[in-house]
């Protein structure tokens, strides 16, 4: 085995058909329907865990960058779906801090794990809006990681507003159905704990 | 601007003549010394932030994949050096799951930021060498983010051993070099605090 000098984090193939060139959506409800939807089509498709993800400009609300979860695909413990619309929108600008777009939103289907935490910080991203709350993906047995207890604090402190249970059921409910359609809900340290990765 | 399908992380055009195709380094000092080394050649070859990671079979000490930040070649604010070897290593062993090698260890020149952090725990990695502290990357300007206060006992928690301070002291004066010679601490946030991000 030798050592890989690059990775790249592809979109699943049914994207196309999802997801028109150019696409925008005017309210945090439309926004969340759009990355609910490509949660559900990556569950329909067997392409990832039911997480979806997208980065919209805030004002025109116009779409920069979506992702969904495509650990297992990918091979890529890191490629969660917030994290693959943040590499994918600094692609898409040219640029890895998305503040040179202005305000800009970060809409995922539910509240981000630890590591996902941590690079919306770090993305440029002046907004966050979530579907599903942590609890939800835990009943599930998802893990979302040690974040810190004030974590709401912590991102508006950094200038990073943040919106929580946009059509929460709706999002929760994707959580639901992969897990009673008997998806892998895998598990970096199995051998070690009880914790489930997302 | 039409949204993208995919990324991709590269390592450097430096690299081939920096890291052998096959490596193997014994002990966490010869491990850390290899990614000190990485960090400098970054440096100097301006190809990014002085930050080197690997990730190293723990008992065989053989490199499985490693990393440098790429955060402003890669226009990628989450390509962080952890983030790239973590990225990497998956790819080396087509699975998300570090586990299926048995022990790995991270080493890192510097501990890792929140979004670093979440990731070491989904990775599957089995332990964690860090060299400089937190705050030697604070000193020079840059932000490790909001961390749990207890991330240590967090990780060891979670099946992960984590060794601090292995070459300290040589760690930090990349830092502190990158910072002297002018090196770009860039700013997510600048806009919006005064936190730097790596």
């Amino acid at each position: 085995m030798t050592h890989p000098l690059s990775a790249t984090i592809a979109l699943p193939d049914w994207w196309d058909d999802a997801v028109p060139a150019e696409f925008v959506a005017e309210s945090p409800e439309e926004r969340m329907a759009f990355v609910i939807d490509l949660a559900e089509r990556n569950v329909a498709a067997a392409t990832g865990g039911p997480f979806g993800a997208a980065i919209f400009e805030t004002g025109s609300g116009r779409l920069v960058a979506a992702g969904v979860n495509v650990v297992v695909a990918a091979s890529m413990a890191i490629a969660h779906a917030e994290m693959v619309a943040m590499a994918l929108a600094g692609v898409a600008v040219g640029h890895h801090d998305l503040a040179t777009l202005g305000e800009t939103q970060l809409v995922a289907t539910t509240e981000p794990c630890a590591m996902c935490l941590g690079g919306v910080g770090w993305s440029g991203v002046t907004s966050l809006v979530c579907g599903a709350r942590d609890e939800d993906a835990r009943a599930v047995g998802f893990d979302e990681g040690a974040k810190p207890a004030e974590w709401v604090a912590d991102l508006n402190a950094a200038g990073i507003e943040v919106t929580r249970d946009v059509m929460r059921e709706a999002a929760a409910a994707v959580l639901v159905r992969y897990a009673e359609s008997g998806g892998v809900i895998y598990n970096g340290r199995a051998a070690l704990s009880n914790g489930s990765t997302r």
